[in-house]
Parts: C-alpha cells; structure tokens; sequence
C-alpha cells in the first residue's frame, strides 16, 4: 500500500485485518479510505464498483480470507469489477489462504498478492512472501518514499540484477524451511491440496452446523479455518484448556468475537483425520 | 531514524553500513545529512561535537563496529561529546559488534542500539534486537509517519502492556533460539565473552601484522572481524576456494574493497583455537 499508492488507496475490510491494512496506510502517510463490511459479510463486488467509479482510487486492497471472521470474500467476482478500471493496482491479502486454496493471480489480474509463512503454509511464522505484477514495479517506480526494507523496486532490482540474492541478509533457515516445504505441496499436488482443504472444511462446516451454527453465510465460509457461532454458550476459554490437556488447540473469537465465536483451523499439513479426531474430542468434552 | 528523527538526523558513517543508514532515512523521507570519514578511519569525536554544535540535529547515528572496513569507533568518546547535546536521540549500529563487546548502554546515553541474530550472537539471520530508551519513546510520540511493523512506540506499548507479546507475529524459532543461546551467554559469563573476542582479535591482528598488514589504524580495530590489507597481492577468490574444501571460510572484501582486502571474522562461538587453525591453513594454502 505504501509503494504502490500515489493518489489515494481504498481499503476494504471484512475484519480485523482488513482495518489492520488501513492502521498501515494511515501509519505511513497513505491517503487511505476504509470501506466497512459488516462482521461476518463480505466485501461484495458491487461496494468494489460504487467505490472505485468514483474515480478517486489508484490501489484497492482486499482481504481474501479474514481470519477473525472466518470469511472468505468471493475474489473471482471482486476481479472481474477491478478489471474494468485498468488504473488501479490489485493487492489482495492471501495471508491464511494461499497454499490452501487456489489463488490464479495472473487470471484475476492481481497486482500484489501477499502471504506468509505460519498459516496455509505450515511453518513457523517469520516470513512473508508476495507476488508482484511488472505493473505494480513500474507503478512503484513513481511512487516517493517507500521505505528502505519494505520497498518493493529496491527488493525487485536487486532480486532480478544479482541472481536471487536479497538488498538485505535475509531470514535464511526459513527460506530452506520454506524450500522444502513447496517440495513436498509439489508431491501432494496443488489439486490435491486444494481438495484436502476442502474436504476438512465441508466436514468442519456440517460439524458446526450440527452442533453449533457458522458465524459466516455459508457461501462465505472460510477453506482454511470455520468460525463457529457459540449458540450453546460453553465457556471457549475452558474447552481449550482441555483441549490443551489432550494435544488440541482451538482459538478463541477473535476481539470483540471472543467468547461468542470460536475458530478451527484447518489449512496446512493437517488432514480430514486430525479434523475428525479434534471434533470427536470437543464433542467427548462437551459431553453432546 | 524514522521513529525519532523531528527536525534532521546526522549520520556519521565509515563504510557502506553507515551510508545504508543514510539511505534508509532518504527513503523513509526523513532530513538527513552524511558525513562521510575516509574509508578505514573513524568518526571522530571532534567531527561529531562540530556538526552538532550547529543547533540542526534532533539525532544522530553512529556505526559502532563497520563491517565493510573492520573499524571500530571510539564510541565512550563520542557518547562524551554527544551528552553536551541533551536534545539530540544517540542511535547506535551494533549489528556486528553487540554480544562480542561490552557496551553499556545506560552509562553511555545511547537511546537506541540496534543489532542483529546473525553476528556476535550466533543465530541464523532473521531478527533484530534493539534497546530503546525511555527518552527516546517520548521524543517517539510527537513524531508522526513513523510506519507501522518498526514502529517503536507501537511496539514498546504492546510489548509493556500485553505481557510481552508483539503487535504482529513474531519470528518465534529464532526468539527461542536467541532465549536458549543468552542462557549459554550467561553460562560463560559476559567478561569472559569479551575477553575471548579480545584475544581472538589480538591475535587475528599479530598475524595480520606479520604476513599482511592491518586496514584500519590498530586503534581503532574492531574486537569482531579484522580487516587485512592484501599487501601480497594474493587472489582473494582462490584463497577462499581451496579455504572452502578445508571447511573454512573467509570474506573478501566489501564493495570497493574487493580483493584489495579481506576479512576474517572472529565472533560468536568461535574460539581462540578455531582462530589458530584457520590462519595455519590460510599458510599452508598460500604456503607464507
């Protein structure tokens, strides 16, 4: 947001890490304007043409999967309202979606697409890893004052200009951490990773359906993680310590969703038998 | 520079870590000006107590060990100097020399010390540690555009108030391995820590002096890497290559320093004998 933003940036945020991209603009000097979506909604195509025919906008940010809400916003309908304003940069947090659903940059038109390494991914955090479109280097190429570590031309040249090697000493037992992780996504199989997630999502759903009820529309829900509505009222807080007693760890609601929602991940190396295993032990302890 | 700097930042540099400092202020659209010593000297007191008797200056920046040239500067001497100038933020580069030698901070005034996983202490790159000072969180405060992942404020507040945890994910393997290599510190006890870098270095030096000759003034050189002048016009390169099939390795030296020097560092975990062993190969190699 920082390089590629010359006029104005529209942040759209379905949560707490939408609003987190506008603290960044705002922190950096962005002239930035922050689109709200109401908790559990998505940022819908139609917001993305009112805000943009405006004509006031150079970059859009959009987040792909909300963690705290367990959205996850319809990417391939936003795309196609973006693509009929050729001036604005695409910049799409993937953070905890990328590696665990498809993500077609090139197709979407999707100038910056962002992630890291501790979610879909399954490694330790410390890393973050983005795409970059020759549009949004030229782009940035315009841009003043983008910061020295985080400016993504000096990252770019120097990339490009001294055979991979980074401006500054990078994290480098993450980056062969991250090496030999591909490998391995590469021997599963993008589609079979893809359908994995699914698989533990579609199971995680009908659970909460079950059980509980899903805070998102389910058209909406999240592949890597469900975030579930607390319609039984159980004290989330305790059910983790126990789930904790057993090898388990679930998370609370996130902010103001703490107690009333609480989320399963399902993303990264996990498979629909650990999934099985948890919700059997959540429905052990809460005796249902 | 960019959390604390109101008014204009001085940065004094010896080499192409101080020049980057120039860099990363430029680019973060911060005022700031250069002064340069010559390659292999330090910045010297009287420079420093010059340029800040102009009034201009809310902060200043000092390398104190410069890895491109293996100097050292007299940092007790210019925090002497500085302290006449109780409006002035003393910031201080120890990327390479903090955990090889004692610098005390507090007696010294210095506001912010920054370094680094991957020199003195020992740790795969990827973390960087810095000491802020009360005084330099405030001035902090009344300085607005200060970014948002380096915020200084952002973090001492979310660190004090939430039981040390990070406004944003932190890089957790290395914080253990950092926790587990300040225990092993601590075993050895910190005045035998530095009194071992100082013998590695003596003895680097002695060496240097008696088949090269030293870079910097013997004065000023740093208790962490030598610098050794290429007075027998040897390839740098090829050294290093056969050093390679030994299990050693050596630097050569940085940017326009290349092959007119090179670089031994003697840091971290390495021992007196580890020392000895390398130099006896680099004779036996060039057979000196």
């Amino acid at each position: 947001v920082r390089c590629c933003t010359k006029e104005r940036a529209a942040i759209f945020s379905i949560g707490s890490f939408g609003d987190r991209w506008h603290e960044m603009a705002v922190s950096n000097g962005i002239n930035a304007d922050l689109f709200k979506s109401e908790l559990g909604s998505i940022t819908s195509p139609e917001m993305v043409d009112q805000v943009l025919s405006t004509g006031k906008y150079d970059l859009v940010t959009i987040t792909h999967n909300e963690t705290s809400t367990g959205v996850m916003n319809p990417i391939d309908e936003i795309s196609k309202v973006i693509k009929k304003y050729p001036q604005v940069i695409f910049c799409v947090d993937a953070v905890s979606s990328a590696a665990g659903v498809k993500i077609e940059t090139d197709k979407l038109g999707i100038d910056i697409c962002i992630t890291s390494s501790q979610k879909a991914l399954g490694l330790p955090p410390g890393l973050s890893i983005c795409t970059i479109s020759e549009r949004a280097v030229e782009k940035a190429r315009t841009v003043k004052n983008r910061g020295f570590y985080l400016d993504l031309v000096q990252l770019y040249d120097t990339i490009k200009t001294k055979d991979y090697q980074y401006p500054s000493t990078p994290n480098l037992s993450l980056m062969f951490a991250l090496n030999y992780q591909l490998e391995l996504i590469m021997e599963e199989g993008l589609e079979n990773r893809f359908n994995r997630h699914l698989a533990m999502a579609e199971y995680t759903r009908n659970w909460a359906k079950k059980y509980f009820s899903l805070f998102p529309d389910e058209k909406y829900a999240s592949v890597t993680l469900t975030t579930v509505k607390n319609t039984r009222h159980i004290s989330v807080k305790e059910l983790n310590e126990q789930l904790g007693k057993r090898g388990f760890v679930i998370s609370n609601g996130y902010g103001n969703l703490k107690e009333k929602t609480f989320r399963i991940a399902h993303m990264a190396d996990l498979t629909l038998e650990d999934v099985k295993e948890l919700l059997l032990n959540i429905e052990d302890i809460l005796s249902i």
